[in-house]
């Protein structure tokens, strides 16, 4: 099951795929995907809905499409959770997951611009799979309660201003926090059609160039031991965003690489959750 | 101008007070009070409609004070902003505002119950002057333009579990993040009353004893230049919460003081904002 949110920004309306990739309309049913949506949600049931033609079909050809939750309550990240991007980030491997946080008004769309922001030198791309919470976490004892707890998948970039997060005192949250810089989506793929959220596939590409190719094996903190984990200090709520990790091939990792620049274009897909392409511009 | 929610948590209805200490019912006006409701609000036409009597008088005597401002799009915090605070915890002066976030649903009412997180053995206090930002703020150019997006102030505590902070790897975020770590209110005051808030005191006591006396005129970024700066790398929304750092005596920085235990009750008050208590209790 693929959810997504397709209109201009701010006026989007929900959407389920179908299995041949017909586009239903939700809004009968929920006035937005967020948490009190997912909350609630039957995938099994709504695959049966959309079987039996329950729902009216809608034409999304051609219609922006935006981040496949609205406005979470949170945009938690986790950091250094690939031992080659630690290597290459100059980092020692975390004892245990490493923790920031991002304002929930840094995510946008997959397709939308992202900005490079101003005074910033060294913005910089990350592929990662999200996670969606569809039910309240606190915390969960167990990986299996873990996984009840997650409503589906999604790409994410979590683009970051290496200048800002390292070279401007404190915290990594000042270059996690700009305007544009979480591209999520373009669906939320639901757990039983996702599979196995360890054995997805992540790549990115600037302007073309294969610049990041991980696979969520390679996790130190896997996705479960993540939301668990969590869970132990702080409470997830319904249409919460999780950002996992990423690989190596940053350009951070890359010594001699020019960081991003207006009308770069980056690509990116983690496997069976679909691909983002953005274009850079300037704030 | 004092505005405040009444009820029980979840079901706050929006007040505002009187000169005289009368509260008035703004359910009228407002579902609540949000971002959108901060957005439109001309503290000098409200304060016009109090005095001729258009707003219906509410009896509050008994009910439960929630935080004045209905979940913000995201809670900001400013770490080592006092400098005898920097000393006490072995940091240098920071040569920038340090930056760190805390989870919007952190925040509760100012008489609520703090929760002690589960494993957590360094749960502290800190009293802060709290923004609450009315307008969107975006790349700032001065601090009068600062001035321009503040809807008003409130005395906020802002829990921190030390360990979490400190001892557990990363980034400060997963010692701020605890439910219940951000009692704030009981109002907001808005600025033509709070005044300039570079001149109000700041205190904080436990058990009786006080711990904290601090003055906002010892913030080494003081406030207008924190809302400017922060601008620079996120967006402001109205409704969002900016907690401004603390002043020396948090038990940090009182070897051998034991942190917080259950059943210990923390007072604290920003001069012209209101009185805090809290009890302690265990997640």
């Amino acid at each position: 099951m693929k959810l997504l949110r397709v209109g201009p920004q701010g006026a989007e309306r929900p959407v389920v795929l179908g299995q041949d990739g017909t586009a239903f309309d939700l809004s009968g049913r929920t006035p937005d995907i967020d948490g009190a949506f997912l909350a609630g949600l039957d995938p099994a049931e709504l695959a049966r809905a959309v079987a039996a033609g329950e729902l009216p079909v809608t034409d999304i050809a051609g219609e922006r499409i935006g981040a496949p939750v609205v406005r979470p309550g949170k945009v938690v990240g986790i950091g250094l959770n690939y031992r080659d991007h630690a290597e290459e980030a100059g980092a020692a491997i975390p004892a245990e997951p490493v923790v920031f946080l991002k304002p929930s008004n840094t995510v946008v769309g997959p397709y939308d611009e992202v900005l490079i922001p101003r005074g910033g030198e060294k913005t910089d791309y990350e592929v990662e799979l999200a996670i969606v919470i569809g039910r309240t976490a606190r915390y969960l004892e167990s990986e299996a309660e873990a996984v009840a707890v997650i409503a589906g998948y999604a790409t994410v970039n979590d683009v970051t201003e290496r200048a800002f997060q390292f070279e401007r005192g404190g915290q990594w949250d000042k270059g996690k926090s700009a305007e544009t810089f979480t591209p999520l989506g373009p669906w939320l793929v639901t757990p039983d059609e996702a599979g196995d959220p360890q054995r997805l596939e992540l790549r990115l590409w600037v302007n073309g160039e294969l610049r990041q190719d991980g696979h969520t094996a390679e996790m130190i903190f896997p996705v479960y031991e993540v939301v668990r984990y969590l869970s132990q200090f702080m409470v997830l709520e319904p249409g919460d965003v999780i950002v996992t990790g990423t690989p190596a091939g940053v350009t951070l990792g890359r010594p001699g690489t020019p960081f991003l620049r207006p009308n770069d274009v980056v690509e990116l897909e983690v496997e069976g959750l679909g691909r983002q392409r953005q274009v850079l511009g300037k704030a």
